[in-house]
């Protein structure tokens, strides 16, 4: 364990100019704390407050990111994955072995750089795993996830965590975000986001079943079309009652598209036989996505779109370990054309709130930075998933800022299910904007003093605005 | 006003080692005039040498760089824009003052360095605009603009400009370009550019009339396809005899088409006739583009092609105010199969100098510097529009000099009707290619001898060379 | 002759810090052998020991780089080539001439500084090439290429190349390879490389003919489908007998497909009756290309896959001098969709190494970035042709690293017929990797240390291991 985990530049421009400029906007964000409009986080591990269970099954098992990578090394995912059900898994002390032997595949990747910061400021470590330490650093965590202050709650007062979303099923009864609200004790906010993708995605296995609970749950008597689509309404409603600010949509494109009333039920009825073509699907789809853009100019809640992945590529993996087990690619997307019937209706609608993603970089340049600096509907979500690294960051900031500038940008989002490296994600994301923000004054394109505030928009102003929070 | 407005080492890199070679290359140069192939300017302004409108006619109004991202930021375009005709629109002192507040937005973006260039090297302002410099600094503009110093022509010449080309309709009579050649008095160039566009387009609602004015405005007896080629020709003549240097293709893609003459002439009836399918459209704009090429290649007029943007995106804006509102989007497109047909025939035709232009910056390191660097017709455009930028414009550097050096590049146009900013653009231009070259001969990849060459040939020669000056 | 021809510190950073860290890590690797696991160097120069022909024909005539862009400045390629059979040609002084006078149309790209640094370490030049120097040039060099140390044996040791894969044609009886392996004085490995594209594209104008020579040289009774894949079966199985350690696929699109055996040997037969649809086409040789992985899987070759290119664009050009004579152009492709059948099946395959390249910078991050980072068979083919360059391999190190991290890159292929470039392309890969791990290191996300480490394995480890060398 000689090589230390941290240094106080890392991430910073290497050029002293730059560097000093870049320090100085990052230590005036330093206790700013974070929003998290949008992640993965169980509400319930908040509202429970359970310790968290071992190293392994904190830090390895469920991210994609590690995993998916000690994966392509050649280690089977059995082995990286606890057994449960019918499926073959490992215990956990084998799968941090696996992770501890595995620790240099990740340098030069954003996991790597969360990996290090978690472990350094909110686990205390104090070098490398390698093989030799696996067992020690296994020991160590776990005994610190006993202590109460690795309980979550703690830990989420630590991090100075103010805001809070989950993503959560149109049908969740909202009841882990309904104690934290209720209880006097808990400072922070943590907030129910409606995600309504396997209601909507009709060629999904279990689209008619979904359709049937949910019709069901919103009490609705008609249960065609309208009915759905009142009972859409009716659970986005709930969530607003629960606190939700924004809904979210994993399609695969941003296809939208109006279809008229009686076109939409027909393919609704088409959709419950389970007899359609691929076009029916993608028209029913596009029309939903519609729909969703029209319920947010209504409802309010802020609408996020994250499309282009092709999801569980690799089918066998799937079949053995399920979904989110890192094999989901990118793809292009475009949406000049595609988000045109949305905008043509909506894109200048008071207070609507569309914030778009990609995994195709090219876009950002292309098309969303274009789009971002027209519609007052359309702001630019940040650099997502694969992008959400400090290269990729810095390259999306060139792409848009020229065009869009920086009042078109919605603050960074984590994405994240691992709750621990949600400050390492936000400080990350403080150092690559420090060190854009730091070329552009040491360039004279921006003066320091409004680089000072860009810098305190971008991490506080902006969500707060953006996200309605 | 406490911000400076601009730095004399603006746009140039940090590096203390590159920004040396950077200001030696840029002062090498400084002497050089101002070739502005490609542009918007009405010849008439620099005819009539009228003195300017207010500062907002002037400098927001018909910039839609700027109104779009103040549009964006939620100020209706109503507001932006001054009325006429039936539209609702602003007077000029209030949008001048949505402008100031709106000064912001544009921190980091090519239109905010832009202004701040006009502001303090045009009109000689001390301080940035704000809400409460607005009125003081309106009327110091609006008195400026009354002084014989502020007309076009003493303008013109201040900025050193040698040659200025417009864009004109194919129908125009050319009478200020006219005015301007025979007035000795006056010694800059001003060339008119033929723009067929609309002449071209077969589903542009006014297709066929405009086809009826040009048949009968270049006394074509025959008015059917033959008649319709040869007014095109004849209208080329006109321009080319009016000091016209090139012909300009503003298209929905790059599609080249060689048609036979008798499925051309079927196509042109039927688009005559109003009823023909998407396909037809398709085939006959690309068979159009492939004749422009054809008589480029006959009477010597640089071919310029600048596609791949959806004009009007917001069908809404562009009912209530117009073209050029701020929502023409960029989409993806290809050049590599599309311009084929071309340059199969004319591709190595004696002198046929052919630029082309992208939104799409995926196809600079991939199909544009491949393509500039076999055929010798073909040149490489400058980064355009929004690409017109100089995060942008390092990209763009770095994608096809290393393919295609610095010899196939056509050289920078401005592609603005903001006259004021001509200087402006020029001179960031100016700073990104000596910064690029700087880091060139910073990695010792370029001698410092050998950059000054390609900096004077970037600015001056290779203009005059590609676009026959 | 005043310009010297290369810098100590060419292609390093200028920027003090991070040039110091990448001085020490080039200075690391610089006595580790060359390996070249792809390339179209001809064996038989090197079995048969020859001098190398004049200056022109060892330099400027077959390096498509070089006489490409010369052409686009105006030069025909008569003037360019060497007569031979019917077609028009020049002799070789006439042509290093052209060379000569073309010298500063290479500043800023890739040939260029391969071209500077051959001329300086290989064949001691002291200046610059022009119109002046040329002749002084030709004959320096021609009397040069007489001595026995310029000899492509005694040279293949000097540039200290340890591997040397070529390219070869299935049907070649690898007997340049088999005397160099058995020759005891030579102490290289020059390994053949199995490249069935004519056999495959069964729209190539010889596929039938072949075929055809393919069955017969396997000694296939079976002259149908069956025959046809065990006869590519056999003759892998020669080529691997011979050394070979890789196939290549130099395919339109990296489209795969499974077909059904009988689909297969339907469509095989439409090829050879010669009446097949585009989509007959297409399906068929995405279903070899399925079968060259199986077959990959089954025998232990190293698969790689180069799509995206348009052949011999410039049909002219084909026509009167023939393939790679520089107008073959890149075009957009997808890897997600259309390698997923194939990596359905054999991605996690053992020992099954499968490497991706691309023309397409976008597929970087986007696709192949995450197929690699998942995929224990998958790859990253280092920045090939266009992209073989400095600026753009910073760019591939950008887009790929922060989600593959460094270990599933193959290592650079220098992919060149001009074997006096072999040093100069390696040494300019390694500047690149040392000036990106400096910054790595500068900016403090890995430590000095490892990247002394990651660099060892990008030099050496890492294609030994992929290339199962």
């Amino acid at each position: 364990m000689s090589q230390s985990l941290t240094h106080p530049d890392r991430l910073l421009p290497s050029d002293p100019g730059m560097r000093r400029i870049a320090r100085s906007l990052l230590e005036s964000v330093k206790d700013l704390p974070i929003l998290s409009p949008h992640g993965h986080v169980d509400a319930a591990v908040i509202a429970e407050n359970s310790s968290f269970p071992d190293p392994a099954a904190l830090l390895v098992s469920p991210d994609h990111y590690v995993v998916r990578l000690i994966h392509a090394s050649g280690v089977p995912l059995s082995r990286l994955t606890p057994a449960k059900g019918g499926t073959e898994g490992a215990d956990s002390r084998s799968i941090w072995r696996e992770f501890c032997k595995a620790w240099p595949l990740f340098d030069g990747t954003a996991s790597g750089h969360w990996l290090r910061d978690q472990f350094q400021f909110v686990f205390g470590l104090k070098g490398i795993p390698s093989v030799e330490s696996a067992d020690a650093i296994y020991d160590e965590l776990s005994a610190k996830l006993q202590e109460e202050d690795f309980r979550p709650r703690q830990l989420f007062k630590d991090f100075n965590i103010e805001v809070l979303a989950t993503t959560d099923d149109p049908l969740d009864s909202l009841s882990s975000h309904k104690a934290l609200a209720e209880d006097p004790t808990f400072h922070g906010r943590v907030l129910p986001t409606f995600r309504p993708d396997a209601y909507m995605n009709i060629a999904h296995p279990s689209w008619k079943e979904n359709v049937e609970r949910l019709l069901s749950a919103a009490g609705q008597v008609d249960n065609g079309y309208k009915g759905y689509i009142h009972a859409l309404e009716s659970r986005r409603r709930y969530f607003i009652d629960h606190g939700a600010v924004s809904a979210d949509h994993g399609v695969r494109t941003p296809a939208t598209l109006k279809l008229t009333e009686s076109e939409a039920t027909r393919l609704f009825e088409l959709a419950r036989s389970g007899t359609f073509t691929t076009a029916e699907r993608d028209a029913f789809e596009a029309h939903m996505l519609y729909q969703m853009g029209r319920m947010s100019v209504e409802d309010g809640l802020v609408m996020t779109v994250h499309p282009g992945s092709f999801r569980n590529h690799h089918q066998p993996s799937f079949e053995a370990f399920g979904p989110d087990t890192g094999h989901d690619i990118p793809f292009a997307v475009n949406y000049t054309e595609s988000i045109r019937p949305l905008l043509q209706d909506f894109g200048t609608a008071k207070d609507f709130h569309l914030v778009l993603f990609t995994l195709d970089e090219t876009v950002f340049s292309r098309e969303l930075a274009p789009l971002a600096g027209f519609y007052p509907s359309v702001y630019l979500g940040a650099p997502w998933w694969f992008l959400d690294a400090p290269d990729a960051m810095q390259r999306f900031r060139s792409a848009v800022t020229e065009t869009a500038g920086f009042s078109r940008f919605s603050g960074f989002i984590d994405d994240t299910r691992a709750f621990c490296s949600i400050p390492a994600r936000h400080e990350a994301s403080r150092r690559v904007e420090a060190s854009f923000l730091a070329r552009m004054v040491a360039e004279h394109r921006v003066s320091e003093e409004r680089a000072h505030e860009i810098m305190k928009d971008t991490v506080d102003t902006s969500p707060r605005r953006v996200f309605k929070l």
